[in-house]
């Protein structure tokens, strides 16, 4: 089964809202095993919009269309898909008495247009509306099948889930299995080494599929199988996550889709381990990361921001001899990583201090290129441990870089 | 001159990313007089990703695609308009040569994939990526334009910006009549008052047009006009923005499409002023938000996030006996706000000192209810101020919006 998603609305096409419909159906048509093959977004007008609904009945079975089922003139997905259908329009008696009601409750007098809002096609299935006016439709025609729902997702979401998934379960769905899916993270591995690592399983795919993917300095696979159970797809997934943790045991950090943070931060509020940080170039990025997941404060305790020298000295007593003067290695240096790491887990009391310096852009400083930077590992009772790094990009993509890099740093130390 | 956005990749026909591209461009476009008709996503199957940029070349005459240029087996995009157009690709010198340069900088052995994302259609603009290593392609072919952008946000935005707008002006919109734009950004006022305090003008609205947009707790209103000449269209530009600037001059604070920070950096440093902070339940937002200006290092000083009350007393020199103890205010107080950014402003020896402390969630915390946050402004040789906000939504939103709050009253006290 193949659907494609319409969403209807000048305001998509203006770029006014984000096309969150598409997201949603998009992921709810997978957890039914349905193909996604094309999402639309079509503006408030007949001729394309009948445009759209005929090229996608081409080549979908199932067509969802989002939208354009409000009061106003400009409401036309309704119209549009009767046209395509060769059927007409009339007012559905209880999405009416619904209209009515809602008008009569607020003591408001309904204008004329409200009727457009409990239209429905001839033949067609009426989806109620819970939470707002305007009635949905379900039909199905010449094998295909179509579902018009609001635009508001808090209209289009409740309808979908108790009446379109029901309706599309009992009608188009007949022989289908569901599908099934994990996503494996990974760290400190770029998508190009990591694909290399799984060539020979991409290639060789069928049952399960796996697909890689890389956002914000993160690495995903996704493995995904049809079954007629749970159990039996998850035996399948589990079999190919061995395979797959087994190659890169030292990058796969979590079988679900969380963030590394999310990780370091379950491990060490299990173990009653505490954090703490100091950060010159990334200039908070660390901590608001670690502090970003819920239940953070059980583990990190804090952490100074040192972006002058002057506040390295005095916060984090970094040694003046280290950082000015004749042959002194500087801020942006191992030795300074070092001693910022080793000083703030000490001041804070902390079983690991994190920290870094380096020069993010885009200026150099210190006579020292852009992009490097340092970061440092303490742990306490054992040798701290200094990383020297090389990045590229621009100030943003280095501190994120850095960032990402001290968090695998620190989840291989804890996994380990 | 009509425009269709194509966004290519497998992950959003799953819904597991948002296509926050196709609103990106599409508002950029609307900015350049450009009308968005469709926007389409087709996932990483080359003979699907064929049709929609041939079926797209049919109606528009501007395609604009994102996606799917990166290392790996299913990264078609750019062998897909090669076929469409019937051109072979080959390698680009120069952006190989940055592929290179990025792994031998990292000591990391480049894989031979990643020579694709050097690839160029023959007789195309490469379009350099700077936050990024794929390259990006500019093309003419039969009087319709295609652009090939990365998919990742952070590759792509700056790709557009620099390269492939200046490209579209210079070939695509020859024959138009420039757009001219400014964008207005407002703070500290929500979008519906905001609407309600310009809605003659925008009602009126003709020339120049009036959108408003929201994102990210900040307001942005974009002004446009069609001009022969840059010194036409900012006459009419100018006299609307002095109209609106006049209602709203306490929230106004840019008329370029710049952050808050980036205008408090700007002034600050300007001014010789500096600044330090002392962070809460933020957890290094408000500083990471700072630093990530460049130019920073020049007025940010650098701070302290006190996420335990230890670190609150030991860092900060909080009495003890404003934390705990029978009848104290507690960690999330007035009192504590007031402290904090006075005693970070002392120790770092500053002009202003910024503080936050409040419940961010999804737990309460010494009783006190999700979303009260108090911040504190302390300037040197004046009176401090703590405001008490009252926040709601889920910890992300609170703590935006926190960040959002303090950094407003910092630039109307520098404004003043």
């Amino acid at each position: 089964m193949k659907a494609e998603i319409i969403a209807v609305g000048t305001e998509l096409l203006l770029g006014q809202i984000l096309n969150t419909n598409a997201q949603y159906l998009s992921q709810e048509l997978a957890g039914m095993g349905i193909d996604v093959y094309f999402q639309t977004v079509v503006g408030d007008n007949m001729e394309r919009l009948r445009h759209a609904i005929e090229h996608a009945a081409q080549r979908a079975d199932i067509l969802l269309l989002t939208g354009g089922i409000g009061p106003t003139q400009d409401d036309l997905t309704k119209d549009a898909l009767g046209a395509v259908l060769g059927r007409s329009l009339h007012i559905d008696q209880q999405a009416m008495d619904q209209v009515e009601k809602f008008f009569a409750g607020r003591g408001v007098v309904m204008t004329e247009n409200n009727r457009r809002q409990a239209l429905v096609i001839d033949g067609s299935t009426p989806l109620p509306n819970e939470t707002g006016l305007a009635v949905g439709i379900a039909i199905a025609q010449n094998d295909r099948f179509y579902i018009v729902l609001p635009g508001p997702p808090k209209e289009m979401k409740p309808m979908f889930e108790a009446q379109a998934k029901p309706w599309l379960q009992l009608h188009a769905l007949t022989n289908e299995l569901p599908i099934y899916s994990k996503m494996l993270k990974f760290a400190g591995i770029g998508e190009s080494l990591l694909e290399d690592k799984l060539l020979d399983l991409i290639q060789a795919q069928n049952d399960p599929t796996i697909a890689p993917y890389a956002k914000e300095g993160e690495v995903s696979v996704r493995i995904s199988t049809k079954a007629k159970s749970e159990s039996e797809a998850m035996r399948k997934l589990d079999a190919l996550e061995e395979q797959i943790q087994k190659r890169l045991s030292q990058n796969m950090y979590a079988s679900t889709d969380v963030p590394i943070e999310k990780v370091i931060v379950d491990m060490m509020a299990s173990r009653g381990l505490t954090l703490s940080a100091a950060e010159s170039c990334t200039g908070g990025l660390l901590m608001e990361s670690i502090t970003a997941i819920p239940g953070s404060s059980s583990m990190f305790l804090g952490g100074i921001v040192c972006y002058s020298n002057q506040m390295k000295e005095k916060l984090l007593h970094v040694p003046h001899a280290l950082l000015e003067g004749e042959g002194a290695p500087g801020a942006v240096s191992h030795e300074v990583a070092e001693v910022l790491a080793e000083h703030v887990r000490m001041i804070a009391d902390s079983d690991f201090g994190l920290s870094v310096t380096g020069v993010a852009g885009p200026a150099h400083s210190e006579r020292k290129p852009v992009g490097l930077v340092y970061i440092g590992l303490a742990e306490r009772g054992k040798q701290t441990e200094v990383f020297e790094l090389r990045l590229s990009g621009n100030r943003d993509a280095i501190r994120i870089r850095t960032v990402k890099t001290l968090l695998y740093r620190l989840w291989q130390r804890l996994a380990a």
